[in-house]
């Protein structure tokens, strides 16, 4: 056998997905998880349980591994350089991947490379932050550790400069940025190999609900041409420039005056491109293995005019599974997604994705589905 | 967790590609495999290595498994009698399996339920074959043994007396039928769940060569409407009248006066169906783990104009990875289904899907990836 061996460093629901994504290509899957019960370790053969904070632990997993991935970006940035001096190819590379780990450094780059993005500083203490509103449009100002944030968690919007103290107790550095006046969130999802060949997905509507994503629509309603081609082109010159190999998510505010400022970034697959499981041509978790193999990429186009993924979220009922009999005879195309996570309040433990003609009726059907098994409907 | 847990009995691709479509519903899939290194053990987390005609084996792997399923026809009926009648949930069940077992069974189901077959009846040794050939239209006379046999295996086309020797060396009991005159194979594939839902998918074309399936064509080209509707109806005969739970798929014969007649049929996941993991809204896959777990079952209809699926079979170069670089940058919509199993000569070891508007297109992308993946042609 000659086919390669793909090592993953997390056992999360997108190494989960990965998997499955992997199964039809005949590539061997390796898992690094937490737990033997994490998502991604119940429905693998090969899993290692070990702590990827550990050099040595990413060492010993890393050996019989032809290119080592990640389902998360909490790696230690030193232990990826320690392993690619070795001779383990690590993709995304650690040059590319501390972008996507550390905030002020994605900031700064991003800058250097002319990618708009919302004024921002690292700042020191609460009187910094203070300054920072000042030299702006004043207070509120968003905060953000720069590493170790996700989901909101990390992140605060702060009113006052009594408000900017929190931030800072975790010693971690603090980035500011002016809050942006936006009028949505987008998504441009790209995907780039070795070779630089690269593909981009339509550009995604991704709507929030307290922090969280909730809601992706594919394509974005109402996305003039021009401005989903710039968005496009900006996620294109991003994963050039940081020279990222794999599944580049660069999450963006739309502002009023029609310009697009980047949030975030991931290099990995990304919530907003669970939609291309069932509404793409090549998912997102198919072409985030082809890319780091270093294949020709799949086809990112489309497949329905518009695909819709709802997030499903833990509610207070326990048992989703008995949801299955109302939600998949109400909706026979319903196309459902769990990641074998124990539910907990707010949890994402699975997301749904519909697809049709009608975006009002493939909007619903999501919404519906994502609603019944969290509980918050009972129809 | 309240997911339940299915167990697979055998270890091939048909089992590795429903525990694939498994992931995403969140069951826990658990697998009864010959050997560590089967298609299926390559990629399940929970595989038991075992015998599949040992009872105990069976019985122990049964403990646990809310419902046990099969990626072949070969488990002993009368274990799965004594399974069933120790409280394990079996599906399909052996009264309906046994029908997928035994071909004298099957025939004489078939026909006392008006089912059209071939002429057929169980013959002794070659004087018996003989005179079967004389009652109808003579030699040559197709004889099958009534167990044991798939792919071409078991069955022989004999032209005289004294060739219809060797189908009775293997102690079987052996079945003679007349060899139809056919313009072609056709597939009409149903699910059925314990609540007594079926769907149906559409008809497929299939192309055999040298008795193997070669290439799928969903729909069917130019089948009219009504004998569409008429297969069909069959297979949602046989599967209501034989109580099958899960895929059933009926493999029929089109004559030149526009007949159908039933050639054989499959209780499981089966090769005229693999068109369906990237052609219809709900994979046979998805929907036999629906049925077996009594879940409403999902929407069969096609997402495109046309699908082809065609074999790749194993040719003398076995590294077929290498393949991929050019199959995957010929044709980005190419989708690869690898088993994982080692390259022999002739052997089934992944297929290919192709879809889109133009069929003469659709048929040659994935003649040519075949192709290209077995060797034949190096382009």
């Amino acid at each position: 056998m000659t086919f390669p061996v793909v090592g993953m460093v997390g056992g999360g629901q997108l190494a989960r997905m990965t998997h499955e994504a992997g199964i039809p290509l005949g590539v061997r899957f390796k898992l690094l998880s937490d737990g033997p019960q994490d998502s991604a370790a119940q429905v693998v053969g090969d899993v290692v349980v070990g702590d990827y904070r550990d050099l040595e632990t990413l060492r010993a997993f890393a050996r019989g591994c032809d290119v080592v991935t990640f389902d998360h970006e909490h790696v230690p940035t030193e232990h990826l350089r320690a392993l690619q001096a070795e001779g383990v190819v690590v993709r995304p590379g650690p040059d590319a991947l501390v972008h996507a780990q550390d905030k002020g450094v994605m900031r700064e780059r991003l800058t250097a490379i002319g990618v708009p993005c919302p004024r921002h500083r690292i700042v020191e203490d609460p009187r910094d932050v203070e300054a920072f509103a000042a030299e702006g449009s004043g207070f509120p100002v968003v905060l953000k550790t720069v590493r170790g944030g996700y989901d909101g968690k990390g992140v605060w919007v702060v009113r006052d400069v009594e408000g900017a103290a929190e931030p800072f107790r975790a010693g971690v550095p603090v980035l500011a940025e002016e809050k942006v006046d936006f009028v949505r969130e987008l998504a441009a999802n790209v995907v780039r190999s070795p070779h630089g060949q690269a593909v981009a997905y339509p550009v995604v509507e991704s709507v929030q609900v307290d922090g969280v994503c909730d809601t992706v629509i594919a394509p974005a309603p109402e996305l003039s041409d021009e401005l989903a081609a710039h968005a496009q082109q900006l996620a294109l010159t991003i994963a050039k420039e940081l020279d990222v190999v794999g599944h580049l998510a660069v999450e963006l505010f739309e502002t009023a005056d029609g310009r697009v400022l980047v949030n975030e970034l991931a290099m990995r697959p990304h919530n907003s491109g669970h939609w291309t499981q069932d509404g793409a041509a090549t998912s997102q978790f198919e072409n985030h293995l082809r890319a780091v193999l270093d294949l020709p990429l799949g086809d990112p186009r489309p497949r329905s005019r518009w695909t819709v993924m709802s997030n499903v979220l833990g509610g207070d009922y326990p048992d989703m599974y008995f949801a299955y009999l109302h939600c998949m005879a109400r909706d026979p195309a319903l196309r459902i997604h769990m990641y074998g996570k124990d539910v907990k309040p707010g949890r994402k433990v699975g997301h749904v994705n519909t697809y049709g003609d009608d975006l009002a009726d493939v909007r619903e059907r999501a919404r519906h589905a994502a609603d019944y098994l969290r509980g918050t409907i009972q129809e």
